[in-house]
């Protein structure tokens, strides 16, 4: 395998090199690992994978430049890869402890470091996390299912060799009872278990001699170990079971075995095989023989085996564990919080997706022994103080203000959650062994409510925010959220430039020059959507002098006069362009009253948009722009006239409309 | 990572330690591979992992004894790791190619080796080749819901740095354009992909201002490289895309740019942020900036979008692909199909279920270009010698056969789907490269009707089994069946061993003796199930003469008399015991009249045991053990009788019932 620490995404690097280029590499940044929601409407995850994450940060910068070469190539990459290979971790991490039950949303790892090394440990960290809190997650569902114990041997359905290895760690943290995988003993001491497949059974021949025949030599070749036979291959009852106590009773193994003794049920009715299983085996006076039941086991299908009597001592669960099967992603993220001392977010339209910024430490308020809240707060701000001196303590849900519980002085004990495991790049943490961290899930999961710890539809623990952390969220999401009010949205709405405006039957002064002004402007502001307000008359309209109106005919449709000049034209859609005076009586001014083909309103498109500002280019000054901007302006958009790309009737017309337009408020550019 | 041929279940070593010392370590095993349905109502699944499987076993045998002591310590396995240490992999294995489509119960990967070697692997190949094909299939069914390219970038939810840089793998033979795996691209070659995070964005400070500067930025940094700006940090429509259209405009990058740019949506409504997003840079001339778009996406929601026009040019998929998410558990299994070129099973309930038996081919039949059924033969049966020379075949379907395709001579071609990759223990397989995979799934894919791909109720495409093979099957199931029938399934019928037979109201000669040796019966043949039938009387039940019956008063319930004699009664139980005469005036002599107390009869006990050998003993052999016997003997069992363990009323009266019993076809023992 290679060097763990860079499994990694390419955009680690190709940020990593801008990050180097701009100067940025190192800034001291803050990330938070956390997760938002539980799987499988758990509301709380075990903590795993801690110790794994210390070692792969270990190994960052233990590579040659020819390494980085091989996902890096080219010259202008040179300098970052000789950056890289020398780029050792130098921050500090704080985390949770293996066992820990953690809430959503809390830190369960805090990097604090050089911008650059902190970014590119995203993506191995997650993966280490995201898979070890997923099996450990489930594990921990799986064995509150029972009082029985639960083994775990899920290591063929796991996601390769590591995930088979390192899910087991997990799994055992997380309540299971032993693993069947090997490379975990050697690398936890936890003595791993299992004794036989349905290939041992048929190697001696597909009978039931042949059986008994397996089941015989297994004993004799493991007198000083637990003997679990398996008596599914051919017939449970009919041959299994009976092969099973004749050979146990053959070669003495009975109560008085010290290394206890069993049969395993991989198929079937469990419950009722159990329950015939044990009356066999009692009759024969194997009281003490244990009933071990696999096959595709988990927490719903053991509580059900239970609910129904079966006479079952011990589980084993494979793939629902391995490979967390219900949920096998594990929602772990990692956010960048603050930057140099000053926080931030990534906005989101569901104000609970918002993630908490700055740099956090979260406390668990433990009363008469039982957990009772847990609180983050940003470090040292006032909450965090008080909770560090005893002090009576408030704390209120984030999203109900009506919600809120008072600790009084002296009533409860607080415990941060995260504690430093690296410090100035160097491993701090304290060693513990996987048994120990199975006591410390266990003795944390004491501590929770029994409505806690329900499998369907548990009881909310009070996970909260301090109102420093609180507010200074809020206090982000508002600055941005006015910032993009204030000054991004921008819209240009161009009125009838159109040819018989311009050259045709009602030709104004300045078109030609207007359409080249409106069309610099759009160049120069190519974020900037542009909405085409067009006079688009039937060829009988009201509004011609022919029909009693007062203008020649003009904007007939289908005819070159009805259509947007061509420097225009190119930047004019279906979706933004607005026609007025479609129908025979209907006589428009004001480009507000226009609709597009959708049946949309400017007004409409203006406020999908986002639109708050307006500037305003075309025809004529006196006449359709001024009824456009007055509209406008009284509908509540900041109104910009782009006095360059205007036309107009005539000269004096216009300088009218413009001084008129500039007393309502409308800004002259 | 330590040596992944030893990722294993211990049970692997428990057997063989066994196989070894009971001398059939060597015996030439043949496993077979394979899934017994695809995920997610795919009818088939893609092949990938065979490539790591052949590293990993390759990996055996090169660990010290001191490495085995870590889990098989104890002199007891001193030997066992001894052989261990020096195991290399001296077998072949057959597989088929990575890329390559499987159907259920085709042999993925056949190992054919001595059987300690080809057991131990099991574990580590499985989950090698679950992981992988997994992922595969998923990618697969992803990137088969859309024309355009998909990219996976799951490594954050992978479970662990393994599952991440070979699931990328597995991925991109299935079909995924790309990955953003960067150990994948320095063990395969295939250039990985991605641009940036949010982080990167709020790097620069939470403002939109901060956004602009983040992607002027970077575009500076990578002048020659794809440039794709992650836009959806603070507020994808009103500042967001305004900012990449600024700095893309600000830095030249436009339709001329030769290394393709874009941007990236990841969050909110995809179909109407797109085709807003589609406009605005459109509007702006940016025609060929492509738009991609990122977040939880699957096969389900990309056809979603895909209906609803939206305008995206590539999506993104991360934890649906990287941990097969609706799937995270493929169903590969490692069977015993031979040994020592003996046929074996184990059997199932279901015959769906039943493994194939024997050293297996299978042949894929292709027509006019296309893909028209897959027959997997035992090698060199009748049926694969015709397919090898071209003749002409007729294949039948193994569940009705009355579904049968003929393929002519000459009109077919045939392929065997595995091909030797190691022989001998060395590596001979074909070395391909990673787009060489690809491009070979992508291939396959073609040949496969369209019918055969869809991701809803596909049509099942044709996969049989040769007549040799399922006369093996059918051969092997019948023998252990019938084997099973005849040997096994005894029961024990003891009658009225009760304290008013033996020394009360009503004792018969020989019932202390009898009591004994059917004692001395059960406890030969523990398997054994023992049924008691007892004479369960009330006070005035009309057998007795003060009743105008026959009998003394006995076995009264509630009585001494009624108890079954001690040294029986430690074998009996509630279920097992079958009263008669418990009404007043019902007279029942046989024991096949009784019932329990859950009101189940002697034969319907018989027959949930499927016993079809009843042992009888009891009193008194010419009246309840002449008519149990009797009634036994109707009923289609065979009998015996333990003559050692009957009790009578008087000599004469026994030997004349014994004679008459004899003379029916009931066995003396």
């Amino acid at each position: 395998m290679l060097n763990n620490a860079y499994c990694s995404d390419k955009y680690q690097y190709t940020m990593g090199k801008s990050f180097l280029e701009s100067g940025n590499a190192e800034r001291r940044a803050v990330f938070n690992l956390f997760y938002r929601t539980a799987p499988e409407n758990n509301n709380w995850a075990v903590v795993s994978g801690v110790d794994e994450v210390i070692e792969m940060v270990g190994n960052l910068g233990n590579m040659p430049e020819s390494f980085f070469e091989k996902f890096l190539p080219g010259d202008e990459y040179a300098g970052f890869r000789k950056y890289l290979s020398t780029m050792k971790f130098t921050g500090n991490i704080y985390a949770m402890r293996e066992g820990e039950i953690a809430f959503p949303k809390e830190p369960v790892i805090i990097v604090e470091a050089p911008l650059v090394q902190a970014q590119v440990l995203e993506t191995p960290m997650l993966c280490i996390m995201n898979h070890q809190m997923a099996v450990a997650t489930k594990a921990s569902r799986v064995t509150r299912a029972t009082s029985k114990p639960v083994s775990e041997f899920g290591s063929r359905r796991a996601h390769g060799p590591w995930a088979a290895t390192y899910g087991a760690k997990a799994a055992v943290i997380a309540g299971c009872a032993s693993t069947s995988n090997v490379l975990t003993e050697i690398l936890y001491g936890k003595p791993s278990t299992g004794t036989m497949a349905h290939s041992f059974v048929s190697s001696f021949g597909c009978s039931v001699d042949g059986e008994l025949q397996a089941f015989d030599t297994y004993i004799k070749s493991h007198r000083n170990e637990g003997l679990t036979l398996l008596i599914d291959t051919y017939d449970t009852l009919r041959c299994g079971i009976r092969n099973a106590i004749k050979a146990f009773k053959a070669n003495g193994i009975d109560n008085s075995y010290p290394y206890g003794y069993g049969v395993r049920l991989d198929s079937g009715d469990l419950a009722y095989l159990s329950t015939q299983c044990r009356k066999m085996l009692d009759r024969a006076g194997l009281t003490e023989c244990k009933i071990f039941a696999t096959n595709s086991l988990d927490e719903y299908l053991i509580s059900d085996l239970e609910k129904q009597g079966a006479r079952i001592d011990c589980y084993g669960v494979g793939d629902a564990i391995a490979t967390s099967k219900n949920n096998p992603c594990f929602g772990n993220v990692y956010k960048l919080v603050e930057i140099d001392h000053e926080p931030v977010l990534k906005r989101s339209e569901d104000k609970i997706k918002l993630i908490n910024p700055g740099f956090q430490i979260t406390y668990r308020i433990v009363k008469a022994g039982l957990f009772r809240a847990d609180v983050t707060c940003i470090r040292g701000d006032a909450l965090s103080r008080k909770i560090e001196r005893g002090e009576t303590i408030t704390i209120r849900d984030e999203f109900d203000s009506d919600k809120y519980t008072t600790f009084y002085k002296g009533t409860y004990k607080a415990r941060a959650l995260q504690t430093e495991v690296m410090a100035a790049g160097k491993d701090v943490s304290e060693k513990i062994s996987l048994d120990g961290k199975r006591q410390y899930y266990l003795d944390n999961l004491s501590r929770l409510g029994a409505s806690e710890k329900r499998l369907v539809n548990p009881h909310y623990y009070k996970v909260d925010i301090s109102d420093t952390l609180y507010d200074t969220k809020m206090g982000l999401l508002d600055k941005i959220q006015k910032e993009i009010e204030s000054k991004a949205i921008s819209a240009h709405v161009s009125v009838d430039m159109l040819y018989d405006f311009i050259d045709g039957t009602m030709a104004c002064h300045n078109g030609n020059k207007a359409a080249v002004a409106a069309r610099g402007f759009i160049k120069a502001h190519p974020e900037m959507p542009v909405l085409f307000v067009c006079d688009h008359h039937p060829a009988d309209h009201s509004s011609f002098k022919e029909n009693g109106g007062i203008w020649p005919a003009h904007c007939i449709q289908g005819t070159r006069g009805a259509e947007i000049e061509e420097g225009l034209a190119a930047f004019a859609c279906e979706e933004m362009t607005f026609y007025k005076g479609r129908e025979r009586d209907t006589e428009q001014y004001s480009g507000f009253e226009g609709t597009n083909n959708m049946g949309e309103s400017l007004d409409d498109k203006l406020q999908e948009l986002g639109a708050r500002r307006v500037y305003v280019s075309g025809i004529a000054t006196e006449y359709c722009i001024k009824a456009t901007c007055t509209d406008l302006l009284a509908a509540g958009y900041e109104v910009y006239l782009l006095t360059d790309a205007l036309a107009y009737v005539d000269e004096e017309g216009h300088e009218k409309a413009i001084a008129e337009m500039d007393g309502m408020g409308i800004k002259m550019l």
